[in-house]
């Protein structure tokens, strides 16, 4: 389970999608949220939206591993599709910000492998905060103290990338998934294999 | 400070080399030993050969960051190039057997990354232990003696590579570093970087 967080803007989104394009074995986790669908958002894919009412009633289900409230609309991590993934062997990505990473460790704290991604400098972030044209100067207010109260928790990840340049995040995402699954505690099936070759030695 | 560790006839060695080749900001440990230098072998390169009482000297002055007797002969680790490294922000990479590695993990648990290097298969293994020529077969069935010990120590390791691919195997050992390299207990100034954004803000 790799998590992603960031401040929004930071460019953590894109770097997601990479990632899952450069990489076999992973998949995104898709998020519950009471937030209304933006342009060009596409339903199970970016988020999947519902109601206040049916966010409550899948949170009380217990369906979901972790869930937060942020800017007034819930988010949550749907735990079936993790579970399952996890019994497959796949690994999981999730873009979610500090609180659903805090609720994460807490859940499943061995699995968790969380990384924060930081913008490159504040202008870097301001720039990509107010470029969202969609948005009101009111929210993108609200959304740069969002970001300056989010990257307060940078210090409460394993991994910190600073994404200065898209592919050399790329690249450093790639290489913490390949060594977190070169750890000598996630492999399988090791004890075995070195029986076997010092049995025919 | 990172450490390969492996049976004799793993590709350890040459693991080991081209990872240096590879990367800047690291340099080896070279070892103190006390048995005789090998053809080929270079003073002061692959090994700083020493005279038994040279070494006993060395180890009771406290110049040695560890040490370790294999088979017959004495093994350490000098503690000033390895300080002197870490203090000017460069890693360090021993190549070391299981007992070096438990010696150093005592020292320096804390900036320790530990990777144990697996043959893909016994019968690789046999082979590159009888390749070389210059050793008897005395020698030969002692060292695959050594080979099975040593590999009783794999789950040791923070990390495991298995040696099918010399250039697989080199990537993974890349990815390790840069990961290693990433965490955020290793990061330095990334708190002034952040609280700078955050007035910025």
């Amino acid at each position: 389970m790799l998590v992603l967080s960031s401040p929004s803007g930071a460019g953590k989104t894109t770097l997601a999608r990479a990632l899952l394009q450069a990489e076999s074995g992973i998949d995104m986790s898709v998020s519950v949220t009471t937030r209304p669908k933006r342009p060009g958002e596409v339903e199970g894919k970016d988020y999947i939206f519902v109601s206040q009412e049916e966010f409550s009633k899948l949170r009380d289900k217990g369906d979901l591993l972790e869930w937060a409230l942020v800017f007034d609309y819930s988010y949550g991590t749907p735990r079936a599709p993790v579970e399952h993934a996890l019994k497959a062997g796949c690994d999981t990505l999730f873009d979610i910000d500090w609180q659903g990473a805090e609720n994460l460790t807490k859940t499943a704290p061995k699995d968790l492998v969380t990384i924060f991604v930081l913008p490159p400098s504040a202008e870097a972030l301001e720039t990509r905060l107010k470029g969202r044209a969609q948005d009101s100067p009111e929210v993108v207010k609200r959304r740069m103290a969002g970001a300056s109260n989010e990257l307060q928790h940078w210090d409460e990840y394993d991994y910190v990338v600073i994404n200065s340049d898209v592919e050399e995040s790329l690249r450093e995402l790639r290489a913490i998934l390949a060594a977190e699954r070169l750890k000598r505690d996630r492999r399988t099936g090791l004890e075995e294999f070195v029986r076997d070759i010092q049995k025919k030695l």
